[in-house]
């Protein structure tokens, strides 16, 4: 990996307490954080790219802590219907007729999307495993994949695969690459994938990947079949003693949340899809208040449609104050402190990205905000929050890599990822 | 007005019962639709501009029926507080340095950043309406500005005056400028006030914007003050005999919606604002059951902070969804058709914009779908309100003269505007 320099910038290194340091900069190496700081005068080394800023905001690539990826696919294709219409007679007939390489394209545009949306790692599940994986090695872009394990389908894919197929990946694909398990849901799954999930996690360090609680309906479910509340359930088979990363949590009671924070189990709030779907408000302020860790997530395309961190980092903002009736609840700060270090926290990978620190890896992104809608710029927090969009981050780096820039992918062909995504889209609904 | 041709479009008449249509065209001569349908093949006439739109989508403009533009100055300056104190610590002290070249050049601003995001018309409450006036003429953008009429103001800026000024607005401005009479709203303006507005306004045919029970407590200030709701005290002075554009309605009971359908009151729903002050969820779904004119408005840009009817076309999608529990509420098309038809109805242009249709005036604005995140394409409406974003926009016409295009406004000097108006938020918030 090149070493690299950005100088001329605002760095919000998003640690805590730090102030927005200005004029400043950030030096990589091996795509690892050798310094980030106030701008040096004399600068002798000389690097394999170095970037001017112009001025613009570098903060920690923002992390997408929970998704579908190759969802995209199917982007506006079944919105505004209720939950189980839309899953029974839209998507699971779809995803029925997924191939490898439709996963593999609609991954691929994905991370176009999430790249130009200054997003530099995201956590995933869904089918053909092997085809997300690759197209996230071959993005250059953080990934923590996993398959989707399901009671109805153990037949495809069960936990044993899953592990053979995990543990491969960890030992050949790049370091970037960190693998989880992917048990679909505690309603979805039998007890015995449950537990033998959380068995192989806990014997192979792996993390584990599972939606929790997102319908009042699948936590009544899993009451009726267990007698239950599924966080006292998960605990039950073992699995909260591992890393676990759970999207939603929506519907989870005052004891569940206490033993979310307790286990530091990575909460992914996903406001955009919550409100799209219906499916309730997460109490994300009894969450912080309980100092859980929270992290946000765009869920996947068909359900959002964006694959846009700094969009979900608003629609938390916006959402919770509306729902709470305090404007000044999850501030702008906070809110983009979810983004970033919260959603690194929420995968597992709180050491190694979501903030800048020297010892980190360069997983950064650039926000111009010159254009009008940027102007003037009282406060960088609420800008980035309330103000900014996809469309103004100028620069995404990961591991030290520049993958974006100025509307360019250097090491993509955008054009021919964007055709034969509509290839597969296409032939998809209409097959 | 020079004539202009768009073709190679996918057009989107908004037309209630039109399907999109493709390949399509639209002509305009003298500021007025001319045609607009399916693309002709032998064109003879000439145009003096002609528009390849690549496959763009071709809509009408945008209307953003309720904000106080030149609060552009002040956007993120207060955000995260209580209503109350934001108002008492932060906005007002500062509204009450604002000087008459604050007012032009916020508004400017602000007019920047409408026509990058498809806005060709806007419905404005602010102080020194001469200037945002002005500044509305200089844009070459649609506009219905009005002053603030304010019970403990009234000796700076009285009905007279506001009739006074409004009246030579209409007779020298273009005719695209609309003004209208703003008494602020039924619990800050006294009776008197607002009887002289509805008098003057019936005398002159002006229409009256107005805020309108945006929280509970002024409702109740209003019951405590008169014995009625804000709805009916607003009946007996007469006011709802006029047009009336009245932003907000969250806090209106059933009787009171009946009589703003009734009266074809224009409703402005601001949902963003209303979310991030934390105002209540106005009853939307209440509103178009019962035939109400409903549009939708950005509310100033301290309160929001993006002027961006894509985003509140979303947000009003996403709102009513999670408040209602019901993810088949307020359809993409149906919150597309909010914020151009409706917000047309609502300002009391109905008969001029928000359709494309012929004879109605050439507003329109043109959204590219070429990148990643709106791809693939399954249905318009839901990529245009889902995933779209302001910066998808390529261009955006007024009266069928081109004010924004690819990044570029032909007839203003963006640079320019954005450091006046920087220099008057720096002075205004630091001296």
């Amino acid at each position: 990996m090149p070493s690299l320099r950005v100088y001329n910038a605002i760095v919000l290194t998003m640690v805590s307490g730090d102030e927005p340091i200005s004029p400043a900069e950030l030096v990589s190496a091996d795509g690892q954080i050798e310094y980030v700081g106030p701008q040096r005068a004399d600068i002798e080394e000389s690097y394999d790219e170095t970037i001017d800023a112009g001025g613009g905001v570098l903060l920690p690539g923002l992390v997408n802590a929970h998704t579908h990826l190759a969802m995209t696919l199917m982007r506006g294709y079944a919105d505004d219907m209720p939950l189980q219409e839309w899953l029974t007679t839209k998507i699971w007939p779809t995803e029925a007729k997924l191939q490898e390489q439709d996963v593999y394209w609609g991954a691929m545009l994905g991370i176009l999307e999430m790249l130009r949306a200054g997003i530099t790692c995201f956590c995933d599940m869904y089918h053909f495993f092997n085809a997300g994986t690759r197209a996230a090695i071959d993005g250059g872009i953080r990934a923590l994949p996993s398959g989707v394990l399901l009671s109805f389908a153990d037949k495809i894919y069960n936990v044993e695969q899953a592990v053979e197929f995990a543990l491969e990946v960890r030992k050949n694909a790049p370091s970037r690459i960190v693998p989880m398990l992917g048990p679909h849901a505690p309603y979805s799954c039998t007890d015995e994938m449950l537990r033998q999930a959380a068995a192989a996690a806990a014997e192979h360090g792996l993390g584990i990947h599972i939606h929790l609680s997102e319908t009042a309906d699948e936590v009544q479910q899993v009451l009726d079949a267990t007698g239950m509340r599924p966080v006292a359930y998960l605990d039950k088979l073992g699995l909260l003693d591992n890393h676990v990363t759970a999207a939603h949590c929506v519907h989870v009671d005052d004891a569940e949340l206490e033993m979310l924070a307790d286990k530091q189990v990575g909460i992914v709030h996903c406001p955009t899809s919550n409100m799209k779907l219906a499916s309730g408000f997460a109490p994300v302020l009894k969450m912080l208040a309980a100092g859980a860790c929270v992290g946000l997530g765009t869920d996947g395309a068909a359900s959002n449609n964006r694959l846009d961190m700094l969009q979900e980092a608003r629609m938390a903002a916006l959402e919770h104050k509306a729902h709470s009736g305090d404007p000044g609840v999850v501030k702008a700060e906070e809110a983009l402190r979810m983004a970033t270090v919260g959603s690194a926290r929420a995968v597992g990978l709180g050491d190694r990205v979501g903030m800048l620190q020297v010892g980190k890896r360069a997983d950064f992104t650039m926000i111009s905000l010159q254009e009008a809608h940027n102007q003037p710029l009282h406060n960088l927090y609420s800008q980035l929050v309330y103000a900014a969009e996809a469309a103004d981050v100028v620069c995404t780096a990961v591991d030290g890599v520049v993958l974006y820039r100025d509307g360019v992918y250097p090491h993509l062909d955008a054009k021919h990822i964007i055709a034969r995504a509509n290839e597969c889209a296409h032939r998809l609904v209409n097959s």
